[in-house]
């Protein structure tokens, strides 16, 4: 048999050649280096036959992050020997570890255990020293090929690999693993020994999880690990996941009280609380403001409707499984609306419209409920009940382009006003081969290039997504990576002949005739939930000035002060500033580090100097930390933080 | 037998007497002018039989007006009459028209008949004709008392009048009226004389009724009929009735394109055009504001709730006929919210709670729904789906009495700021002979005496209305009188003290113990949807300038002043003030009668002589028709508007 390397060159190899015969056929030093490889682009080990004419890579220890899938799993053979090993020590037989399934995951790998008692988060560390240990032994890896009745013949006390073995088809070749003495069922690939395993890897947490994810089955002991090819890229992951904790929107919103989902309300249900009733707030008036700016008309529309709007619509039945079930009044059903598009055509089609009048952009922070299943619910980003910032632009075909763009300007500018300035877009078309798309090809054809030109000049990256149209028409999502690096879509901007079809919806041309509209589907911020979600995690609850739901904390040295504290906070509060005032009993530095755990932006400290000058002295919070000012007179303070306020900056 | 005057002269009249016989007594004048009498309170005839003992007084017509139910009643039966005087004139048979019950109502009458064909709208006027000449007969009314034989015998080709007889006690005295040939089943009362009956009449409209109100029955024509003691109080009626149907905020809706109530969206459900949302939008705005001077926080609220968060707050069964049905989401109920109130309740009790934090005062413009017969729906102020301006106080009850002073305070300015300045309210206390309260007796007279202290601090007209507490606390209605006279009951101040209660809310005292707060729910508005309804009859359309979708048009008189036009709507639109330019092909005139019909409180009318100067000529809508101003500065005329937009002037 022969494979080919990477630079053309053919190597012919005895039948049943694998990956380390190749690198031996090259040289000893290879051989020596060689950690795992790629046949015709997927990962294998340098232990299993290669197939016949294959194009193949070998991955070295110069690159061993390209073998991350290789090593992690080779990590959760060796944690399963280590915990086989750390029972054996506390007395058990051989037989007492159990073992379900133990795949790579992304950034590690999991292991399913039935243990004879139950391992602690505080056991970890033993059992990673005994992993480390393992390492230093330079097990070898090794596979073989054996029948159903050896295999099952293997594991005589483990019930687990019994039922999976057993449900393997008969003329399939059945492999196993083994390092030391610790034998798996396995498919591999695998690296060549232990000791050329990384060390870079940590063991997380353990949790329960059904035998085969049924809840039925008895319930297993999961360990998590995760690994690198290098300590620092593991540094760097266990910071980051640090940091995404600090900042998890689920554990600020309660810490800073912004939101609350109260079992007894309802799942998926989030309350807003006061605080973050302003944030939703100062979201809502500043894209009202651009949206009057942009000739946008605001509507209000209600949260249910006759199931035979949804059914003119499409979505009822089309998309019943992710609503909730109809209600029937008197003789009619009704629905929660998961969608706020079949009232705002229902509007546009409440009167004639001509030409002239056209576009028509119907705007409105419309409240939807659509159904998750509870167990995929998460805060503020995963919900039953949000509201979005909805618009329906009815156009003319020749509007489209125009609009298109105003739509693209908005949505950047949103982006970039809570510095969001890594986006990306993704313009989905059509797939070439499929039929399946309504209207007329050559509007398609129009609107697709219409889109990209708009992307164009635009300026930002985005790629072309064949295939990734809805049925009704082309869209663009956008997708913003956070300061974390990790990427969220956020809303998108949808291309619509469907609707305006289904609900037979006209405007008069200039001819006289009847002509249909075509409607563009658009929310920048996506729903104010999942935004306020974000940008909480986004901003790790330090938000801009603007948009703090407490802006302003006033800290009276003594209580002597207070009266003036009281005076300040007042005039702040008739600017429409959101001032308070620290007149608790504890001393200055307690009422300033309360502040800053409240992730107040500023504060005004005043004492006797600043009461006899009319003055406060300033302490803000700066990226680097914070910064201080001195007897900085009052209105000269107030009309800077009105302009602050004023120009979101 | 005797009867008392109303001087307390006592009058001695044989067995059987009438109120005829007591005014015969008296004098001849008397028995001339008597038109009808009240005994012991009640409207009788002349014609009864008065009861021994009875305090009467003597209607004659210097004061009809207070024998107005029993003229109303009389001229049913002359209504009746003509219409059978009208088919025989047709060649029907006396026998013809049966005919159904026909009482006095509020400002006239029906009547209801089975007729050999239709009666046209275009007949009412020659049955009016009709009534005029029997009223000319000078027709004696007569009774007499007769056996349920006779009374079946007296009727044998009507099977409504049979119907009815047959139904009546056998012991019990029927009695016929009669004038002419006329003869009718009637308890009575009537006049002595048709020709004594007011001229002041006019028959309305005509309408189908199901007999006896059951849709299983053969449908009635319904004849309606209005009449008053004189001609200016009939005059005055038809022309408050023509107000009314100007100012109708269906009407009003539809030409304004306020709102739409749309059969495929759902009945009661209206939606909120862009000139509604704004209307809606800046009540929010003016509301938001006030609040947030009064330390109200806002919050946001699903618009579903689980059902055990409405049995924990009683809503539910309790007020289960007036709720959309239960829907089921996996294994639970959740409903649509009736109200808000348990939600805030939760967010009330998500953390603790100390003396010095109360008064807590939390507030939402919260969308509720509630289960409204469809026969009940009207416009926007009989919907199912509203939003309520919503608030929930939490004090301690030291703090009760200070709350509900700010309440009303905030409420008697909101009604003013609506030009509403006459205004009454109604306190509701407990009623002293029930135990239906729920809550320590001695908190309720706190209660109680606290808020009519609070309505006596406020100066306005107030009554006590014993009874009229809810069980779980006393309340305040306040109802105010449009500028026709009618009253329309807006929002509750509510004192509650059973919520509490039940969802075991508590603060932390001075003393370090726990203590229950006390709730007050309110809403100065009561829901947007009738407060605009309400506004739209108020203003007749008429908006204030700040209210106003439509604010200024700016009306170029040639088309080469387009462009000035253009400049000015935009540093208007800048300034957040809604202005549009007429740039249609209409003349002058026809532009400013538009913007007249379409109720724009303020035109601007540029010429060269405007442009040449940055200039306006001013056209201003005025309580007397309009006001015109010639030669404005463009700058001074927007600081002006500004000025007036933002002090809601």
């Amino acid at each position: 048999m022969h494979v080919t390397l990477p630079d053309g060159k053919q190597l012919d190899l005895p039948q049943g050649a694998t990956a380390l015969d190749a690198a031996r056929a090259i040289g000893p030093r290879l051989a020596q280096d060689a950690l795992a490889a790629t046949a015709n682009g997927d990962l294998v080990d340098l232990l299993t036959p290669l197939p016949e004419g294959a194009n193949i890579t070998l991955i070295t220890k110069k690159n061993p992050a390209d073998a991350a899938a290789v090593f992690r799993h080779s990590l959760g053979h060796v944690m399963s020997q280590a915990v086989g090993e750390f029972y054996r020590a506390r007395g058990h037989g051989p037989e007492a570890v159990k073992r379900g399934v133990g795949p790579a995951i992304e950034n590690g790998w999991y292991q399913d255990f039935d243990l004879p008692e139950p391992l602690r988060e505080e056991d970890l560390p033993e059992i990673e020293r005994l992993m480390r240990d393992i390492l230093s032994r330079n097990l070898d890896f090794s596979r073989r090929e054996v029948s159903k009745q050896e295999a099952l013949a293997q594991f005589p006390h483990d019930p687990y690999k019994q039922e999976l073995i057993r449900e393997l088809p008969e003329d399939e070749a059945i492999t196993l693993y083994q390092q030391g003495d610790y034998v798996d069922l396995c498919r591999g690939p695998h690296f060549p020994n232990t000791g050329k395993l990384p060390g870079a890897f940590k063991l997380m947490s353990t949790s329960g999880a059904y035998w085969r994810g049924n809840e039925k089955n008895p319930i297993l002991q999961r360990i998590y690990g995760v690994a690198f090819a290098t300590q620092k890229e593991l540094d760097e992951y266990l910071q980051k996941l640090e940091e995404a904790k600090r900042r998890d929107h689920r554990k600020l919103g309660r810490e800073l009280e912004l939101f609350l989902i109260d079992p007894l309300v309802g799942k998926g249900l989030p309350m807003w609380l006061p605080n973050g009733t302003i944030l939703r707030d100062e979201l809502t008036r500043f894209l009202r403001e651009q949206q009057f700016q942009r000739d946008y008309q605001g509507v209000v529309t209600p949260n249910i409707g006759n199931l035979d709007l949804f059914r003119t619509s499409g979505h009822y039945p089309y998309y019943a499984e992710s609503q909730f079930e109809p209600l029937t009044v008197d003789e009619e059903q009704y629905m929660l609306k998961p969608m706020n598009c079949p009232f705002h055509v229902r509007i546009y089609a409440s009167k004639p419209r001509s030409y002239r009048d056209l576009p028509v952009r119907l705007a409105e922070f419309g409240t939807v409920y659509r159904y998750e299943m509870s167990g995929e619910l998460n805060g503020l980003t995963r919900v039953r009940g949000f509201t979005q910032d909805d618009a329906h632009i009815f156009a003319r075909p020749d509007q489209l382009k125009k609009e298109f763009l105003d739509v693209l300007d908005l949505t950047v500018l949103v982006l970039k006003t809570f510095g969001m300035n890594d986006v990306r877009f993704r313009v989905g078309v059509r797939d070439p081969e499929s039929d399946k798309y309504v209207g007329d090809p050559a509007q398609w054809d129009v609107a697709e290039r219409q889109i990209i030109e708009a992307v164009e000049e635009v300026g930002l990256p985005y790629t072309i997504e064949p295939g990734d149209a809805a049925f009704y028409g082309p869209k663009l999502d956008f997708v913003v990576k956070d300061v974390l690096g990790r990427e969220w879509q956020l809303g998108t901007i949808q291309v619509d002949y469907n609707l305006p079809e289904r609900f037979d919806i006209a405007y008069t041309g200039e001819d006289g005739q009847e002509h249909r509209p075509v409607m563009i589907h658009r929310a920048p911020f996506g729903s104010l939930e999942r935004f306020v979600g974000i940008l909480i995690e986004h901003y790790g609850g330090d938000f801009p000035f603007w948009l703090a739901p407490r802006q302003i904390m006033i800290i009276p040295i003594a209580d002597r002060h207070n009266a003036y504290a009281e005076t300040l906070a007042n005039e702040l509060g008739a600017a429409g500033l959101r001032a308070e005032v620290d007149d608790s009993n504890n001393r200055m530095n307690a009422k300033v580090r309360s502040a800053e755990l409240h992730k107040i932006p500023v504060m005004l400290i005043v004492g006797d100097q600043e009461e006899a000058q009319r003055e406060v002295s300033v302490r803000e919070r700066t990226p680097e930390g914070h910064k201080e000012r001195k007897g900085v007179a009052f209105p000269d303070l107030m009309a800077e933080l009105q302009e602050r306020y004023r120009t979101r900056a």
